[in-house]
């Protein structure tokens, strides 16, 4: 297997942080590569939904991905498995990424040859959200098993998120998850937030997410 | 339904963790009130797991609950239905508790008058496990729809917990999880772990982990 690249990025000392991410989404936006920056939980499912996503997206579109965690390179070892150029962040036990971090990472992959990239974050429900990376979208997954009363409790990332995907649904049925709940409890954060539910194990839903991913690539160009 | 006390804590700007979390476990030795901070990723089934407890320990222990959240009082209210004394801390936006927001907290219990009191910590893998609350022990859970990779994604968590305890074992043929795995890589981090697999659900394993808490009550005052 081709060897993962695995990048130290640190945070920085003097940061001001809204302006790093407004010149990175500028820049971006210059070559026209749409950042979607993809936060959830621990094991809420953002690779095996980026794998699902990389069948679907094949052929349409020009994209890669930036995995971020403290530790390991499981995930951008199965990204590039699935056919995605990736490349492994490492955080230094970091909790979240900014700006700066982000462009850091990004400054290893040639961004301007891509439509798309997504940034999967440190899985964190918390400190992620706090820190605008310069992405064109932020995207949060819940995955069933997790429970409904998830946006009651952090009330921040579900503030910031434009879409929240809600993946695992394949096994609704032996958890104790209201779809019609976890709706309005969304919806009491954020009223704009757009809601599309997956399961990227039987692909259901992959379709939909992936039409919205192209839309939001094709918005960020024009 | 009593009302839940809902108590607003604040990091101290003057802090100086490691010795906040001596004294306050010094404190809690001299009341001989056992305290363990329970810790995972959100949406694991801390609480459910307590409630199932609840149950177990009936009549054998004195014992509270703090629950600590960003927002919401789901938990502590939860917590006081299964018949438990529990209190409800907001943390302000924190991604976690250090010692003196948990001293701050624990001086709204009457903390002499309990064998053991639970603090259940903000769900996240990585700030928590890096501030020292002053526990006598610390325990995460892991879940088996998370997947059996953290342990390899958030080194810190497993270095400085006493036990894991796996839940959700009711769902395993449902996902992809390994239990040999977890065990090795749990235990690459940690030789000393102590493992105890749960379905807080079905109430499977609940007796050996309420063995576990008896014990290590018992020890603490000893």
């Amino acid at each position: 297997m081709e060897e993962i690249r695995i990048i130290e990025v640190k945070q920085s000392v003097f940061e001001d942080n809204n302006k790093d991410a407004n010149e990175l989404r500028e820049k971006l936006k210059a070559e026209k590569t749409c950042l979607i920056n993809l936060m959830s939980s621990p094991g809420s499912g953002k690779t095996t939904t980026l794998k699902a996503l990389a069948k679907e997206l094949s052929g349409k579109i020009n994209w890669a991905v930036m995995e971020a965690d403290i530790d390991s390179a499981v995930d951008a070892e199965a990204m590039v498995e699935a056919g995605v150029p990736s490349i492994q962040i490492h955080t230094g036990g970091m909790c979240h990424l900014d700006a700066d971090m982000t462009r850091q990472g990004l400054s290893q992959l040639d961004t301007e040859k891509f439509d798309l990239v997504v940034l999967e974050n440190v899985g964190n429900l918390v400190c992620p959200a706090e820190f605008d990376t310069g992405a064109s979208k932020n995207v949060t997954i819940l995955s069933v098993p997790e429970g409904d009363d998830k946006p009651l409790k952090y009330p921040l990332m579900y503030e910031t998120c434009d879409l929240l995907v809600i993946n695992k649904v394949d096994v609704m049925d032996y958890f104790d998850f209201s779809l019609e709940k976890v709706t309005e409890y969304a919806k009491m954060r954020n009223p704009e937030i757009e809601i599309i539910c997956i399961s990227a194990k039987t692909g259901e839903g992959i379709p939909e997410l992936a039409k919205w991913v192209l839309e939001t690539v094709k918005n960020w160009n024009n």
